[in-house]
This record gives C-alpha cells, structure tokens and sequence, in this order.
C-alpha cells in the first residue's frame, strides 16, 4: 500500500521527469537545424522559411544566443496567446475543438475538485474506522484510504453527503456538457456557414449507382439527376478505381528514395561505384550497380505506372459506381444529401460529400450488402480481439523463453546461454510482446474501419476512437481494477448476477486510487510532456537530411508534424474523464492529478497545434458527438459503481436515490442527441438558403461549374508532374472539360493546398491567394 | 400433467366451443335486424341499405328463409374470395397487411411443422430417458414429454440434430420475414405513389414555430417557407387549440342522446311527465322534469359552444404553434419532410403530415423540451407497470376478501356472512380485480402514449402495441414459464449470473408445453371464433336502437363496427409467433395447434375487414418495420431459451454453434433494417417526381391550392351543421379563403368521406366521386 510519502516522492520524479523533457525541449527547438520539426506547420504554411541563410556557417545550425536559453518556458504564454478565432484560421475547427476537449475537462472538475476537497475530504477524514480495523484486526491501510469512502463505517448517515455530491456532480457535468455541446454546434454551423467557399458545400456522394447496360455511370448519373433535381444539378465527377496506380507511385516514389541516397553517397565519395545485394534487407543476393539498379526499377515502375494510368482513364471497369454529384446551390446539396433519392434504399445513396482530402477512396465502391456483411464481420472481431487478445500473446510470451528459443533455433544456443543475455530475454521478450501489440493496436484498429467500409478518413478516426476507447476500458480500467485477463471478467461478469457486477467493482475502486495515481502521473504528466519532444520525427528528419535530401523541396518531404491522432488521443483523454468521474466522490484524492494533466495537456497541445501539427482534413468538429456520449458513459458507469460501493456499505436507504441517477443522465443524453446532434449530421435549409442568397447578391457571374469541375480528382492524378495528358484524359468523362491551370505546377514545395487552409479551393479563382 | 388423452379432449371441447360460435354466427347474421351490425362496413361505404323495407313486417326482422341456414358456413370461402387488390381499394392497405401478418405465420410455420414432425418427433419419441426416470426415481412424465427434447439423455449426440433443426428453422424464417418485407414495402410504395391525390402528399406538418412578437403564426409561417422554399411553398393552415371546444361538442351529443331517450319514451306513453333525479346515476337529488331538464341543458351548452368556437376563431391564444404547410409539389413536400430547416433543431420541427383523419389534435402543440421529459417519464412509468402492477392489485384483492369488506362497511356484514354470498366474493372478487385491470390495460397504455406527445393515431397505436408486446411477454410469457409474479422474477434475474438465466427458461419451456397448448386453444380458437360474434357492438346496437334512435341517420351512428386494433390485436399475435418458435425445436407437439389459430384468425379477420371494421385511418402500412422486429425479436429470444436448454443437458460442444445464431440473426436484422425500413419513413424523390410529372401532364390546369385549402381542418369544425360562419371566420387566417361548399352538407347520412375511402378528398373537386 502507498502512502503518501510514496506518492510524494512518484509525483516528485515525474514532475522532474517532465521538468527535463521541457529543458531538452527548450533546448532543441531554439536550434536551427530543428526548425523544420518544431515549426513546421509554419513551413507548410509558407510563412517560414529555413533559417538564417546568410549567418555564419555554425549559426545556421546551432543557436548561440544565450539568452533565448534563459526564457526556456516561454513558449507556454505564447501558446496560450493566440486567441481562438485565429486559431480555428490557423489550424481549423476541428484542432479547437479538440483542445477544448481538455479545456472541458478543467471546467468540470475544476469545481468537482473544489467541492469534494471541502466537503468529502473532512467528512471521510473524521472517521476512523481504517483506524479501528488496523488495531482490532491488524488490516493495514493508507493515508490515501483515509481520505476515501472506505474510512467511513457501514451503517452511516455519513453516506447521504456522498449521495448529495454525487448529485451535485452529475449537475454540474451535465450543465457543462450542455452549454459545450451548445457552443460547439454553434461553432460548427458558423465554420460551416462562413463566407469561404468550399466545394464540399455543394457536392454530394452519391454512392451505389445501380449498373447500366446502355450508359456509363457518368452519363447515368447526370440523367439521374436532371430528371429528379432538374433546377439544381450543375455537374458530376466519377470516381475512378485508382488503388493500384496509388500503389505503383507509391513504389515509384521509395525506388526514387533510394536513389537519391546512393547518388549522395556517390557524389561523396565519387571514386567507389556502390554495390548492394538485391536479398532480404541487402543481407544476401546477387550484388549490382546501386544507381544503376534503381534507375533501371524506376523506369520500369514509371512505364507500369503509365499502363496503369492509361487503362484507368480509359478503362470503362476502372470507373467505380460513385460519383461526386455538384449541385448550382448549397439548398439543392442539402436536400439531395438529406433526402432519399429511390424506393431502393440500397441504391442512389447520398451523403454530403467530405472534404476533399477528407476522402477514403479505396472504400468508395464497395456495394450495400457487402457493408453489412463487413460490419457484422468487424463486430465479431473486436469482440475477440477485446476480450480475448491476451490469449495469442501469451502464446507468444511462452515461445519467447529460453526454452523456447533454443527449440526453434538450436544455432542460437550458445549466445542464450549466456548468463547476461538470459536475464536480458527474460526480462524483456515477454513485456515486448504485449508493447508491440499494443503499439500496434491502433493501427489494428484503423484497419478494422477500412475494412467497414467508411468514407471518409474522419469517420474511420471516429470509429477507431471508439474502438480504442472500449478496448482501454476493459483492458485497462476494468482490468486495473479487477484483477485479472479480459476474458477472465467476462467469465466471471457472465456468472456473476446483474446487481453484484457493481459491487465487484466498486468494492475494488478504493483500493486502486494509488494505482491510479501513479498511472496519471507517468502516463498523463510525463507522457504529454514527452509528446512536446517530438522525438521519432527529430531522429527521421535528421536522418533523411543527412541521407536523402539533396534539394529544398526534399527537405519539406523530409518533415513529418503529425497531426492530432484523434483515434489515439480522444479515447485516451475519455480515460482521465472516467478516472476523474470515477473517483470524484469516492477517493477526492485523486482530482488534483486530473487536473494538472489536463491543464498540462491543454498547454502542449495548444502549442502543437499552432507551431507543429499538420491538419490532415476537415471534419468541422464531426466528432463531438462521440465525444459527448463517452463523458456521459463515464457519468453513468461512475454512478453505477458508487451505487455498487455504497451497496456493500449497507447504506441501502441510499438506493433509490442513486437509481434515480442514471436514469436522469441517460434522459438528459437522449435530450442532447435530439437537441444538437442533428447540427453535426444534416445541414440546415435555412443556412444553405441565406448563403446561396448571399452569394448570388455578391458574385453573380461566378463559374461555380469551373470551380467544382475537379474539386473530387483522384489525389494520384493531382499534384504530379506529368498529369497534364491525364487531366484531358479525364475531361473525356466531363462534358465540359475546363481545363485549371494551378493543377498542373508543382505543389511539392508548398504542399497542396487543401492540406492546408480549411478553405479548400482546389482550382483557379484563389490560387493567387496561397502563394 | 396432462396427457394426450387430456389434450384431446380439451382440444374437442375448444373445437365445439368454437362451432357453437359459428353457429351462433350463421344464425345471427342472417336476420335482417342484425344486418348493419355484420355487414356495417358496406353501409358505412354506401354500398348497402336498411333490407328490405318493402317485404313482410316479419320479414324485416327475422330471416324465414330456411335453405340459408344450411350453408352456415358458407362466409368462410367468400371470405377469401376477394383477391388482394379489391381488398386494398376496399379497406385500405393497413387492413390487407395486417392480414398479411397472420398469412406470414402460416408460411413461417408450415414447413417448420413438416420438418420438425418428420425429424425431431422421432429423434425425441426413440429414446427412453423419461421412461427410465419413471422407472427408477419415480418421476412422472406425460406422453407429450415424450415428443419433447426432455426424452433424450444428457451428452447425448442426439442434440446435433436440434441445433441443424434450430438452423434451418432460423434460415427459413429470415428468408420468409425477408421476402415479406420486400413485398411490404413494394405495396406501400405502390399505394403511396397509386394513381389518386391524397393531401398528405402534399403536406408537410411544422411543429415548434417559435413565437413571434410581430406576426401571427399563419404569417411567420407563410414567410419562414417563402424564404427557405421560395419555388415550392403553396398554403399552410394553422393548428387550432379546440380540445374544449371538441368536449364541449362531445358533452351535447351526450346531452341529446339523453333528450332523445325520454323524448322517444314521453311519445310511447304520452300522458305522463318523466321526472328524473339529477344526482348520481339518477338515484337520488332533486327531482325535474326530464324533458325540459336535457332541453334546458342542451341551450345552455349550446351557448357554451357558440363562444368557445368564437374564442377558438378570433383569439390568437388558440392558434397553437403548429401549421400544415402544403406544397405545390410532392417533390417539395418529400423535400421539405426529410430535411433540417433551421440550425435549432427543436424548432420548426418538420414531418409528413399524417391523413387528416390519422391525425391527433391535441399532441400538435406539445414543445420539444417537454417531448424528452414526458418520454422518459413514461419510460418510467411502463417500467413500474409492467413489473410492479400486480402490488396495487394485490392490495386490492386483500382488501375485496370478506374481513376487507366488513372492516370497510361494517353494514354490509349481514350480507356478506350469507354462505351463499361470501363463496360467491371469495371465488370471484380478487380475479375481478385483476380481469379489470386487463381488460383497461390497453386504455391505459393508450393514454400512456398520448401523454408522450405522438401527432397521429397509427403512431399512438403503434407504440401502444410495441409496449403491450412487452408486458405479454413478462406477464403472460415469462410469468407461465418461470411461475410467479413479474417483480420477483425481476429480482431473481437480477441476482441471478447472466447465462444462468436461459438456463432457467429454457429448461422450464418444456414442461409448460401443455400450458401453452391448453391457452393457444382457448384464447386463440374460441376466442378468435368468439370474435366473429360481435357481441358487444351487436348488444349495444340493439340497445340504442331500442331506445335513442329515432331518424335514418341515428340507426348509422348507433353502429359501432370497430377496427382491426393493432395495439391490442399485433402484440397478441407476436405472441403467438413466440410461442411457435419458442418450442419449434423443443416440443413440435405444440407447432399444430398455433398453425390451426393463424388459419383459423387469417379467415376470420378477412371476414371482419370486409364486411365490418371501419378503418379509423391509412398509415400504408407503417407498421411494419415494428412486426418484422418483433419477429426477429422472437427468434433470438427462442435461440438463447435454446442454447441454454442445452446447456443444462451438458451439450457444451453444441454452444459455439449456437451462439453464431443469435449474431447471425441480428446482422440480418440490421441489414434488413438499413435496406427496407427507409422505405416506411421517408418517401423517395424520384416517386415523387414521376408522380408529379404524370399529374401536371394529366391536369395541367389543377387548382391544387383549392384541394388542399381546407384539408386539415379540426375535426369540430368539418361535417357540422352550422359551421358556415366559422368557415368564414377560420377563412381570416387564410390569405385567399376558397370557400368550399362541401364542408357545409350535413355529411352524416354517409360519415365523412375521409373516413371511408383511401384516397380522401375533403374538398369540392372529387365530392361528386364519393355520391
């Protein structure tokens, strides 16, 4: 059992911990030659450029200004200095509104932790039962329990004061829940209806185009839709069937890679002509001219890649059922994305279209049917691999003995035993199995969406989100808590009465808070503010810059920023809020660390998003819903386990009042759900009219039709040096073919714009704007 | 236990019962004086007339006509003559579909009886388990034990052919259910889109205006779809508050049934004055003149009307914030009822209007906050009523023994301590408390309904019966198969493990088999043969006839034809649908008798549909998606009750077979969901598009804004006498009051036409059709 001072002295050597990860952090983003990871959101904003070009030569790598060294914690304020309307300019809604995330999780235990400390702490402190059952039976007990429900005896009255706060809790979260929900759908339909004009307004994805033996899907489609939106269809894209092609430049674009490198070493050495073997890993294999090699590979790829370009152009089965359908107004898309278009639901599906790099166009074609199948595959899935994926890895830890290694691979014999690479194994191998299933989890997970079939990159973040949520809270808070292997709970949950569930459980949370504690502390305080250290993109960059980059468009391919991993980061924030919800009238104790790790939190991400993250794509906040129902699942499970505690506590008086709790929460849920999520489903009429009047009064000889012509491109077929011929190679498939000329040059150096700015204007009218 | 031998002879006694109602039947409809109470739905259709009113005075009465009583069965046939489509034009879809429930069980059925007989019957008869546990433990069983799965002996590999039964029997169920539900939804879109013009389509119901200071409702409105549906919006009505004026109405009739009565007995024997007491139920209070009393009363509530309706008219109070806004497209009315109007999505809350003669006046007006309390209230509410009623009721059995009764009123001792008089109590008083509470039960979850906020009649109905699903199957179901009242199984599952619990069920479905075999007979034969009867309307007819009516037009309000009841008639359905695949693979036995009630019921109510129920309104089978869920809800229940059958009989190698069962079956329920269930919610664009396109070619010059003018109006003021100035009055409110003369004809020598006909056509432009 902890005591305090244990807790003290784990607290002092994380806050130390996090202590020097800001040093080193200060330290390496006032380097030169880190700029470009630390900065790099303004890089690809193209407001800042490498450093320093005309110092002297070790200037340009080395910072030598000591004083910049003094103020190491300077970036905090500046963090927190950019006000919210510019940041949702600079880094999009979807970064806010995640960062308010955290900035709910001050506001609703800001004053939880204010309350339980006044009123729970004395209450549970003025007791002394732990006490009495230290002397009469020996039990021994923490300090940390005596600030808990447990020091408080069966039978009390002192139970009601736990039951009021409860209460109060749930009010309190609620109200605050409310009021975000209210704020952020506002936010959301304001971002939505700003004055920017993005093509995602006015398009819609339709989906399941029924096959037809006389038209192709674009002529079908444009039919379709002139006879059943005749006012307002404007245009239509098809979706081509570009996997393979995205493949090959892939390839294309790692041989070039390669290339690069050994054309360096070449250049550095220029006498040596460098030989690789073509085996496993260059282990083995007939040894060739590098450059040689690779160049042959390249033009053999570049000539594959032609073929496949040509027949995916041309290739009327490469055309996928789905088509991105424009419309004249912003009213017309939303009727046609809200509304069913044919008395066969499985067909002529529509949804707004997502952003344009918020597309997943792999999943694009795949039929009704087959997405039920898939769903229902993927269900079955998590389910084992939730409850069961201790088993295969167990199965990998017993191979990973010495006995195990010395039976697969006698040859190694010798080497394992020895005495230091024994314990070394032991030590390790078993602890590595579970770290690397665990560090690939969400990349499982990830692949478990795409295989659902979801369209958009932000809905399989969504999905994955939640998937990892569940996963974290069986196998790391039920599992902390009870003891024991998932699939062991869910025998025991399975044989155990629907009433005595909670009581297992709320018995058991007293006795974790220190485990919890500990658990915030390396995880929440030391983790985030590793996060800020960006090691992995700091050793890639340095290692392509010294390998690989031979021009200034290399070294912008050279940056990694990463973005926010909302399918990582959210459910792992949901944990804090359980944890915080969990233990705020059972062990106040614990609040304290909550909120450092969210005031914590919030600083360095804020900071990430401003001077680091590169925004993948655009959801406009889709995910908040999610992010509400979870807080309100934590509520209820939180109420649930109090009712399970105080039931053991015999303060049964207490129970109808504590039923009466989550029934009020799940009304107040569906409440919520009616209220505001359909702003962050549909979007409103009334909206779309007032913009489209806007607009029309404005500009009314704007060529909406240019403008949205190849908003929806294939990303293989834009930004590529040679797409010019596939450009006219397309426009066969659109009647209109408007030929855009920023497609065509380079992006490499800025990166496509609509990477970038939430106003995604993928074609002529405001590429003036970017440069 | 019952033993075939007894089985027999109750089924000999059900199958007489049955006959003896036939019977009664053949004879009662063939007097002319019974004529409008088993024909009503053809004079309520016009199409047949008081018989016979030139023939012999007997005549007119009793049929004399020997030879016609010979063929009494002859309904029986005629009843399924009539094909499908006549019966859609006569009754409405509803009607044909509910059919269609009963024709689903016996396809369901039918073959799962076949094979069960050919396969499981003999599996189960060849073994000797039970014999044995006659012979050495003593333990009786009956013969139909013997069918049953209880005959076969533990870890027998005899259990393999029950779960390949419980297979097949799951996949020819989804394929039917399947098949079903395409079929169903075809018909709905058929008739939705069929050749006739019907208000609804047009007609989209806006609830949540939010008020105004400046403009009236009507005028909000008008500009709101102005605005937001500038090429489409044609009219709205507004919604009047006239729930008192309707009582007021209703409080007359009453009143002028009553002055009719002693009118009619004053002309019988002339001479004397009739005097009544006014207190209650005439038994004592001061004594008036009767006549004079009810004609006083008539004018005095008459006068109460004339400014109510003035107040309903002019005071802008009354106007509730809701609105028909019609459209002068069908595409527009789709579009306007799928789509969000406004960024709050509380307010300006759109739908499909239902038929005016479907809507539910006094719901209109309920706002969106007060919409989530009251469903979670009532959530509540049914909860406790469903575990919980039998304790007031209990309450009032201990109170109605004789102890009770003399306690309460000591003066009623010397009756009560008759012998005869104090069995008569005991046996019968405590059932009649429970009997009663059945009998209101659907009243109750009616009004339970209301209370939530439901705007049409079919969606009170349907959430009515989805709730008296649920209270068969705790108290009727649950209650028979685990004895004992509904809250102490609530509390024994609570504290039972979760797979203990189809443990306890599914080893008790075998021995209840007779049970269940006894109740099919009894409630669904003779009841069923019973329902043909008509007793109640047939005795209430007579009754009014005797002493209220006095013209043509009182003799048609005196008929009461009733209707099919889908919140109380579906659920008792869905209980068979249980019950048959509920023991299916466990007692075959019982598969016979539920074929002969679906047979038996399907005849009978094609009977009634034709020639007696009215239909109250047309929802085009809105239903459905409630019975094909309650199905399948069914079929997971029979395959858990299953599984843990088997488990008690240690098959545990059988479980992983069976559990696949359940998931597989839910996935097909979410598919069959996503692919058929828009089709019963939303209406396609393209229908309506095609609809409208063929109309404005057919009749390019229609006044559709005069059809639709007056279409929902509030039941009080259509089909009155003296409504003339309240049309002028209401006209106020419209900007250009058509005036329509229809509405001012008494219409109630044929009921108002929107009761009748499908296709209802309130105004002028058809009413020469309905003549």
């Amino acid at each position: 059992m902890a005591t305090l001072q244990d807790i003290g002295v784990s607290a002092g050597i994380n806050i130390l911990s996090a202590f020097i990860f800001f040093i080193i952090f200060a330290i390496l983003r006032l380097q030169p030659f880190n700029d470009r990871v630390y900065f790099s959101k303004w890089y690809l904003k193209g407001l800042r450029s490498s450093p320093a070009r005309g110092g002297a030569f070790v200037q340009r790598f080395v910072n030598l200004d000591f004083r910049s060294y003094m103020k190491f914690l300077n970036w905090m304020p500046e963090a927190l200095k950019m006000p919210e309307p510019e940041l949702i300019n600079h880094a999009g809604l979807d970064s806010v509104v995640y960062l308010r995330i955290y900035w709910l999780g001050l506001k609703i235990f800001t004053p939880i932790a204010v309350l339980a400390w006044a009123v729970l702490v004395p209450v549970n402190w003025t007791n002394n039962t732990l006490e009495l059952a230290r002397q009469l039976r020996n039990v021994t007990s923490s300090d940390i329990d005596k600030l808990s429900v447990s020091n408080i005896p069966e039978y009390s009255m002192r139970f009601w004061s736990h039951i009021v706060m409860a209460y109060a809790f749930t009010i309190w979260t609620c109200y605050v829940l409310l009021k975000e929900y209210e704020t952020i759908a506002d936010m959301r339909l304001q971002y939505v209806a700003s004055e920017a004009r993005r093509p995602d307004q006015f398009t819609v994805l339709v989906r399941n185009v029924p096959p037809d033996a006389d038209e192709s899907v674009s002529e079908l489609v444009e039919h379709f839709f002139l006879v059943n939106h005749p006012d307002h269809y404007l245009t239509n894209q098809v979706v081509c069937n570009a996997n393979k092609l995205a493949d090959l430049v892939q390839k294309k674009k790692k041989l070039q890679n390669w290339l690069d490198y050994y054309q360096l070493k070449y250049a550095r050495n220029n006498s040596q002509r460098i030989m690789v073997k073509l085996g496993f890993l260059g282990l083995w294999g007939q040894r060739v001219d590098a450059i040689e090699h690779y160049t042959a590979e390249i033009d053999k790829v570049s000539k594959e890649i032609a073929i496949e370009r040509e027949e995916v152009v041309n290739d009327p089965k490469s055309i996928m059922p789905a088509s991105f359908v424009s419309f004249k107004t912003r009213w017309a898309a939303a009727v046609c994305a809200q509304t069913q278009q044919t008395r066969n639901p499985t067909q002529w599906l529509t949804e707004w279209a997502p952003e344009p790099r918020d597309v997943y166009w792999p999943n694009l074609a795949i039929p009704y049917v087959s997405l039920t199948v898939r769903r229902l595959i993927m269900h079955v899935a998590f389910f084992f691999l939730t409850f069961f994926f201790i088993i295969p890895i167990a199965f990998v830890q017993s191979l990973a003995t010495i006995e195990g290694i010395v039976k697969a691979a006698p040859f190694l014999k010798v080497i394992v035993e020895n005495d230091f690479m024994k314990s070394l194994i032991q030590g390790f191998l078993p602890g590595i199995a579970l770290k690397l299933f665990l560090i690939f989890l969400p990349s499982i997970l990830m692949i478990m969406s795409k295989f659902e079939g979801f369209t958009s990159i932000s809905s399989l973040e969504r999905r994955s989100a939640f998937r990892y949520y569940i996963f974290n809270f069986v196998n790391v808070f039920l599992a902390s808590v009870v003891t024991g292997a998932a699939f062991e709970q869910l025998s025991a949950f399975l044989n155990q009465s629907p009433n005595q569930i909670p009581k297992t459980i709320g018995v058991a949370i007293p006795m974790k808070a220190t485990f919890f504690i500990t658990y915030i502390m390396v995880d929440g305080w030391a983790g985030v503010a590793g996060e800020i250290l960006m090691l992995k993109p700091l050793i890639m960059f340095h290692l392509k810059n010294a390998f690989l980059v031979k021009t200034e468009k290399d070294r912008e391919e050279a940056m990694d920023p990463g973005s926010i991993g909302f399918n990582t980061g959210e459910p792992r924030i949901q944990l804090y809020f359980l944890l915080g919800l969990v233990y705020a009238p059972v062990t106040p104790m614990l609040l304290p660390f909550i909120l450092v790790f969210f005031a914590l939190a919030y600083i360095v991400y804020r900071h990430q998003i401003i001077n680091v993250y590169n925004q993948e794509y655009e959801s406009a906040a889709a995910f908040w819903p999610d992010v509400h129902g979870r807080v309100i699942t934590a509520l209820i499970i939180s109420q649930l386990l109090l009712m399970g505690l105080l039931g053991t506590k015999h303060a049964a008086l207490a129970a109808p009042f504590l039923i009466a709790l989550p029934v009020l929460t799940i009304g107040f849920h569906r409440f919520c759900k009616g209220r505001y999520e359909p702003a962050f489903i549909r979007y409103p009429l009334q909206e779309a009219m007032m913009k489209d009047t806007l607009e029309s009064a404005r500009e009314p000889n704007l060529n909406l039709k240019g403008y949205l012509q190849s908003a929806y491109v294939h990303p293989v077929f834009r930004g590529d040096e040679d797409d010019d011929d596939i450009d006219d190679k397309l426009g066969k498939f659109e009647d209109e073919a408007i030929i855009v000329p920023t497609k065509r040059q380079s992006r490499r150096n800025t990166p496509a714009p609509s990477r970038i700015s939430g106003e995604s204007s993928p074609s002529l009218p405001f590429s003036g704007k970017e440069v």
